[in-house]
This record gives C-alpha cells, structure tokens and sequence, in this order.
C-alpha cells in the first residue's frame, strides 16, 4: 500500500523528528514523512531532514499579521505537501481552532507528562519538584485546548531519587522515540478509532503489570 | 519498640480501614490503631473496627455550629487516644487549615489516582472517561488544599480496554490495600523525611521498569 504521508511540525531540535525519520526507514513502515515545517529558520531539526533527503519549509510566525494569517499560510503548505497527517514535534506555537478543527483526528502530539497531569511547559521540572513517584509521556490527537485531546499511547517511567530535571526529561524522551512512531503506525495501519472522546486501538493490549514506587 | 499509634478516620465502609487492621495484625508491624473515628453513624467501618476490638467513635459535623468546631472536637478525640498519627481512609470532609497544621506530617491521605492528576471525586470515572492509559494511587501527607500534599508512594496500574468505573476502581483498590500499609509501615520505621515537598523513603528503591499501553 501507499504509505500515509506526514507533515511534522518543529520549533527545536526535533529528537522526535529523527524518531519519526528512523521509523520511516524501516521495511514496511507504514507512513512517510514528505515535509518538515519549522516556525524557526535556525531550528536543528531542519537539517535532520535535509538530511535525509526530506522537503523542509521555514514559516514564521513574525512574518504574518496576525495568528490566523500564519495558520492558514501553514496550513496552505502543509495541504500542498499532499500530508494525511500532521505530527507536532516540539512545536512551540499554540495553533488556532480553525486549523485544529480542520485537520481533526489527523494531528497528533506528543507532551512528556501522563496527561492529563502536568500541562504546559518545563513539566519535567515540575514532576522532579512535586515528588511523583512516575512520570512518562502521551501522544494524543490535538484538540484546541493545550495539550488536550483523545490520548492514544502512554508511556510510564519511574521517577528516580536523585533525579533532576535532565536525567528524567532523557528516560522520558526514549520513551516518547518509542511510542511517536508506534502511535504514526497504528493509524497509518488503520487500527485508530476515535469514540466519543476515546481512543480505540484494535489489537492494542495493555501491560497487564502494576508498578508501585518506592518499592522498597 | 513500642509501635506507633493510629487513629484512622473514616466515612464509609473503609476498606483501606480493613486492610490497615490486617497490616497491623501481622507480627512486627511497627504500628497498631488505637481509634476509628466516623462522622457518620452508619459507616460500615465502625462495625469492623469494633469486631477487630479498636475503640470508636462517631462525631458527626452536624453536631456542630462550625466547621471549626467540628474540627476541634475531632481533634481533642484523636488527641485523647494517644494517637502519634492519623490515616484518612475515604474520610468525606475536608479538614481545616488548623487541624491540618497541627498534625503537619503526621495526616496521610490516600487517593485512588496517579497524583495530580484527577483531584478530587469521581476520579476512576474521570479517568475512564478520558480514556487515559495509566491510572493507580497516591498516599501522601496531607496540606490544606484538597488532594494536595507531599507524595510518599504511588502505584501505578493500566486502564483495561473493556474498563467501566467499578473494574478499574477494583484494580486501583486493590493497590490502595498494598500501598496504604507500606507507607504506615516505612513511617513507623522512622524511614520517611519531607524535605521541601518532596518525601524521601530511606532504602526506597523505585523499579526500573517502563510500561507502554497499549503495547500490541
């Protein structure tokens, strides 16, 4: 089959960029990525996909008049790129309800908190500081609230004594390199389903363990 | 050594009441209840306390012209059974900043979500209405605001697909019964400090596990 095409929007590095670009490597992979978007021009992640031979694009949001303005032009480049989906990848620009509602179910995010705690931004600094004995990390379809929307894949990781806010956002990004592409695959495979407000996965068995921190 | 002394509060039927009497029941425990106090004459728990031979007793927060008032007698109650510190099991009010103070991490709470995520009531229907991935239990000393305070230990468990409120609520209960005891017990042993708000467990070993859901 054709694989689906994804658009993936950075701000920075894009760690999970290069995820997705190693994901899509793979034999049988079912998704291809055809443009990387960066709202920065000096953003790492765009020569990450230069890289691999990926079209790239620099929108600015300081070059538009008002918020809308940037969204329909990002909008218009992504519909050109001929994506089905797009992937925010350490996206910093909140984008608007009519750009949310018109890609529903068919942009995804991935924030590194089990939502729904810990919204916003430095919440690994904020799970160090509060003393939660785990944290871990959500991709979810986009709704316009800040990370918000149908939850597809978790990830738990334990919270550890001496932790700072580096060595818990590291053991929880390997977990969002893992999950980012395993999410892009089900839904590419069609095996996603949005109900109410409910993700679905066919096939998609849980862990049957508990974990319990400290342990002792 | 002498153990530490409990008094337990409780609403309803109090399983955690139950399970704590067991935990206290076993040889070396290092804490045992010396009062079970309701503030509803009909809470199931009464019964268990006073067939496990643990004193009783009912204060009742329409007996009082204030919340404060309330408060105080609880107070002088617990205080008068030599209690060194006190455990809410599903305890339905809220107590004031004074008492809170005056028993400043001595006051455990248990609440059947991954802490702060999902205060409040309701909390499994909550967290299955949302379709989150993860949920589990929180013991932590309490502070003034509802459900708030610093986290001694969690456990974590999956959110089953065919999951409704009462099959997760058992699955977190049946952690509740294993984490409650464990904190009581790491207390008792002198093992647990709060240092800002984060509590740290001597020799508390978290696991080193990650868990995905769903997996496939």
């Amino acid at each position: 089959m054709a694989g689906m095409k994804l658009a993936i929007l950075i701000s920075g590095r894009g760690s999970n960029l290069q995820a997705l670009i190693g994901a899509a490597a793979e034999p049988g992979y079912p998704a291809e990525i055809c443009l990387v978007v960066s709202n920065r021009a000096d953003a790492g992640g765009l020569k990450i996909a230069a890289a691999a031979g990926i079209d790239t694009a620099v929108i600015k949001t300081g070059d538009f008049d008002s918020r809308d303005d940037f969204d329909d032009a990002l909008d218009a480049r992504i519909r050109e790129s001929g994506a089905d989906m797009i992937c925010l990848a350490g996206f910093m620009w909140l984008l608007g309800e009519s750009f949310v509602h018109g890609w529903r179910d068919r942009l995804l995010n991935i924030h590194p908190s089990l939502l729904p705690a810990f919204k916003g931004l430095h919440v690994q600094a904020q799970a160090v500081e509060m003393g939660v004995r785990f944290s871990g990390c959500t991709v979810h379809f986009v709704r316009p609230e800040l990370d918000d929307g149908p939850i597809i894949v978790q990830a738990v990781v334990p919270v550890l004594p001496g932790d700072d806010t580096e060595t818990l956002s590291a053991r929880i990004l390997e977990q969002e390199h893992t999950i980012y592409p395993l999410a892009v695959r089900w839904i590419a495979e069609g095996r996603v389903r949005v109900s109410g407000e409910r993700v679905l996965v066919e096939g998609g068995d849980p862990p049957e363990q508990t974990l319990i921190s400290p342990a002792v």
